[in-house]
């Protein structure tokens, strides 16, 4: 079974913009901050693989906003493994809020980089196999 | 001829993240701003259609992030109204480096919306005609 | 007693700059939310504030950054009201990292504002009542 | 005569917040752009001092804010080196609006630090020599 985590998180007064909506921008730093979650959970903290001289920096988004989100609503997400494919890993997300309605869906690659020249890698093969078969 | 806009900016130091890279959430920010500064060459400033009951919420971004950007780099930004179709309003983006390299590529839509009823509507006409046929 | 409160969160990776410290304006939007934390501890969710017309804007930020807060630690703010004198409120805020060092000190007043005329106000008793003596 | 610098921008609408003013923790962001931008004007490149190994990391901030500033505004920002003393160097601010009301004011303290051992050190004498008699 592909990796998979699901978080929640609350809209920030920061978040808001004055439509009154949690600007668009901001789905990208929380499904950051929930993939980076799913690494936690099965293992593998991305601070680590930093330390380790890997990067996984975004090379690739897709959003569709289909609700608002607004001020103090409490956001579940979920995030699932999608793929790996050469240097790429994908990921899939679904917001929904507080009713269980679902508010924006999402395809987010990282490429796995070496820090040390820059340049993308294939993932090492102690993170994939844990990426594809999570013991937790 | 569609309407078409050349922006630029600078990397700012809080754009940067521990990569040493611009977060990838910041193009969703510089985007908005070329958009509204294509609006506002043709003559609709965004902030009087808002006055008017108008609201142009995102509602889908596809971004390709090809080179990372980097603090103080000066990155041009080049914003071509693509089509209208229904409510929505589709843009393509290109950021190019100093050296002029394509560095990231964007298609974003807005959606027309009524602030009143918070409902999309097809946008008026004498909004699209000159996103259409701009003078300037 | 004067209302008190202690909240945590985790630095994230869209909250480092390049000098791997998280950028000195993020301890702005977390002691808002820290701020709402507390009130909505004591009963007094901002949001419903917002829709009775009440604005409680910032007017006045003093921090010190004693220890820069690094990637993916568990921080934790004590939220502390200070006083309040005439239209203001004010609020002390302590962040101390994981081993316990206090890392970042700071007083914000906000200013209680009608939102129909946008102009200054003492707060209504009620809310300075909670504040100084709250039942939980 | 002490380095000076005049500086503008104009408020984005990710800037802004639902009370419809730009969010606080803006200014941070903008005062550091205006702060690197007087020492790119007297030949200092804050880019070139993080590749000596130079950080500046912001220690102090104290912010009034006097009016709220609104969603594309064009706002001046005058930044002044106030002193320097020790391994800080103190900066005034003021931000104008279109009508030259001051709407902000602050003073913003940065520490010279060595990146290789993370330490305060005293500034280069080459740095504060420009900085108290800048030659442009």
């Amino acid at each position: 079974m592909l990796a998979e985590n699901k978080t929640s998180f609350r809209v920030t007064y920061s978040d808001t913009d004055q439509m009154g909506y949690m600007h668009h921008s901001n789905y990208l730093k929380y499904y950051e901050t929930a993939r980076w979650e799913l690494f936690r959970n099965i293992g593998i903290p991305y601070r680590e693989l930093e330390e380790q001289g890997i990067l996984l920096p975004v090379v690739d988004t897709s959003i569709k906003y289909l609700k608002p989100a607004l001020y103090d609503q409490h956001l579940k997400i979920t995030t699932r493994l999608e793929a790996i494919r050469g240097a790429r890993i994908l990921f899939r997300y679904i917001t929904e809020n507080e009713s269980g309605e679902v508010i924006n869906e999402a395809g987010i690659a990282v490429a796995c980089v070496r820090k040390s020249t820059g340049k993308a890698c294939i993932p090492p093969k102690w993170i994939t196999e844990i990426l594809k078969n999570p013991t937790t």
